[in-house]
């Protein structure tokens, strides 16, 4: 499993769309791993190459069960993910890993330079474990990450888990583009969650209470029951699944099973009532809209003169000069002018 | 208080904005209504002089505290906020009341319509309540709202209510125009927020519990106490503020006075802090840029052509046909594309 860290330099590699598409099909995981460094590439030519080969695979892609995992920093994630990944592997699950890498954006480094993180999941001949990197952008996470999860299918992968951070907005989009959203938490004082933005609970379709053992485990069971009490007394998610609440210890390999027949019973009553294709459509037209609105803003944000008469009207508006309504009628009129002046 | 079911035609009243600013800045209510059916327009003449009187007004405006109060219909929303604005506008409060009218669109016809609603107010003379018609898109709602606010502001109200339907997509419109969001509920056996969308319980600031007079007094306080140990449990807001749990009986008038004071606890405490007006420079940027996206948006949607191609995708798309990825950037090409060809 060496794909992960080689990334060969495109110029050296330049593939057609079908030579990627047809490694993909055959589960060559060296090309898979290119692939979606393709699809994370800013080059215009890399993103023609890469819509064309997403074409390719999108008849190949869709038959998996996507799962968005959070938790803040210290609730134990990549350690729940490496148990969780190596009971999926052996029940016979092929398993790929996205992890939105918080910290590429600053080192220009990867999750997978540190060697002890997942390291047992990562020798796994049926587990696929790939950093994507947080792009400048929220669009950009997005936009990649929906990529590689279609990548990971059509090479295969029957369960997608998709890794994010729990502190941030990150977790908005990831919500976004998986079926199932699973949140991990601690047992404690109760102010655990400080960390945890607002919200992230209520799009939790699970709970998994982590490091239910030893000294924790009558913690957990207590944060447990009331959780699950809160989860009660809070309005039914969209699909009409009530979202349940476990506990799981890594360390005693206890909660596993269960966290995964949590995520099996949701998908067969999603499917049975329609929910499940429902939410797929709906985010699927939902990345169609938000790509345009992006496409769009990046061409204004491309023309210095307009960049920086956004950055004025924002001054503006801060100081309580211009009004916001206004100030975007200036700006999307500039824009059309300036087009008319190129063309 | 006849101004707001008066509404001369525009065609008929054509002022400057300086004589709709002068009007307002004399507490006129008859032209602060007609400033608010002028902002509401679709014409574009209208919309150019509904910026102009917004810019002249700014200055003016932001001297209040802006509330959204929502729940589902059932809550006794009404009765609440009306016992709520006689409260306020007996220790001296000018309240403004922008009720979002979810009949209008269908019905043409004016909440106002219905004399019994928020009776008494409508004739307090300290008191001015204004439905604004939902127009058919959010951004539209949104838009509309967000001026009326700040033409309220300028009229000299101090505090301005934003009422909301509580089971749609428009909390989540309100809630980035307000500096406090009340959601009103009722005690009951739990499972009295079925109605109410997923998010909105973790967007409030405060939870009122209504109807805690006779015989569900008991029940109003067992939910008060469930609910402040749920919302306990949650993670705590982006203000720091920790949401507090009330209860209320419009018939009784028990209780208005402890609301008060929770938002005026919350406008302080935050306005230490400085969230106050970091929330509302946040929504004032978040304005901007989403009216930006919202201006272009409409420009594609005004060529027959696209919006056929719009249409064409997104079926593609819910067929599996086609990517998001690759169908916006079609779209978006061929509006550049056709704004060449026109200019």
């Amino acid at each position: 499993m060496g794909s992960s860290t080689h990334k060969p330099t495109l110029s050296a590699a330049r593939l057609t769309a079908d030579a990627y598409a047809n490694g993909i099909l055959n589960h060559d995981r060296v090309l898979l791993s290119r692939a979606i460094t393709l699809v994370e590439s800013k080059l215009s030519s890399d993103q023609l190459l890469s819509e064309e080969l997403i074409q390719k695979i999108l008849p190949h892609s869709g038959r998996s069960i996507r799962i968005g995992i959070t938790g803040i920093p210290g609730v134990g994630k990549s350690t729940f993910i490496e148990a969780f990944g190596k009971y999926l592997t052996s029940i016979g699950k092929k398993l790929a890993v996205l992890a939105i890498d918080p910290s590429s954006q600053r080192t220009k480094g990867s999750i997978l330079g540190d060697k002890t993180r997942m390291d047992e999941l990562s020798r796994d001949e049926n587990a696929f474990i790939r950093p994507t990197s947080a792009a400048s952008t929220l669009g950009g996470v997005a936009h990649n990450t929906r990529e590689a999860i279609l990548l990971c299918e059509a090479a295969g992968f029957d369960v997608i888990i998709v890794e994010t951070v729990g502190v941030g907005q990150s977790e908005i989009a990831v919500r976004s583009m998986v079926d199932f959203f699973l949140l991990l938490l601690i047992g404690g004082a109760g102010d655990e969650l400080q960390g945890i933005k607002k919200g992230i609970m209520e799009m939790a379709d699970g709970v998994v209470i982590t490091k239910a053992d030893g000294d924790h485990k009558k913690q957990a069971n207590q944060a447990k029951a009331d959780y699950q009490h809160a989860l009660h007394l809070f309005p039914a998610t969209e699909s009409g699944w009530i979202p349940k609440v476990l506990t799981s210890s890594a360390v005693e390999k206890v909660g596993l099973d269960e966290t995964w027949q949590m995520i099996d019973a949701y998908k067969t009553y999603t499917t049975k009532n329609g929910f499940f294709e429902e939410q797929r459509t709906a985010q699927n037209k939902n990345w169609f809209h938000s790509s345009i609105e992006e496409r769009i803003k990046g061409e204004i944000m491309k023309h210095k003169v307009l960049k920086e008469k956004v950055n004025k009207a924002e001054l503006q508006i801060e100081q309580g000069k211009a009004s916001p309504g206004a100030a975007s009628r200036e700006i999307v009129e500039s824009f059309f002018q300036l087009l008319g002046q190129q063309i």
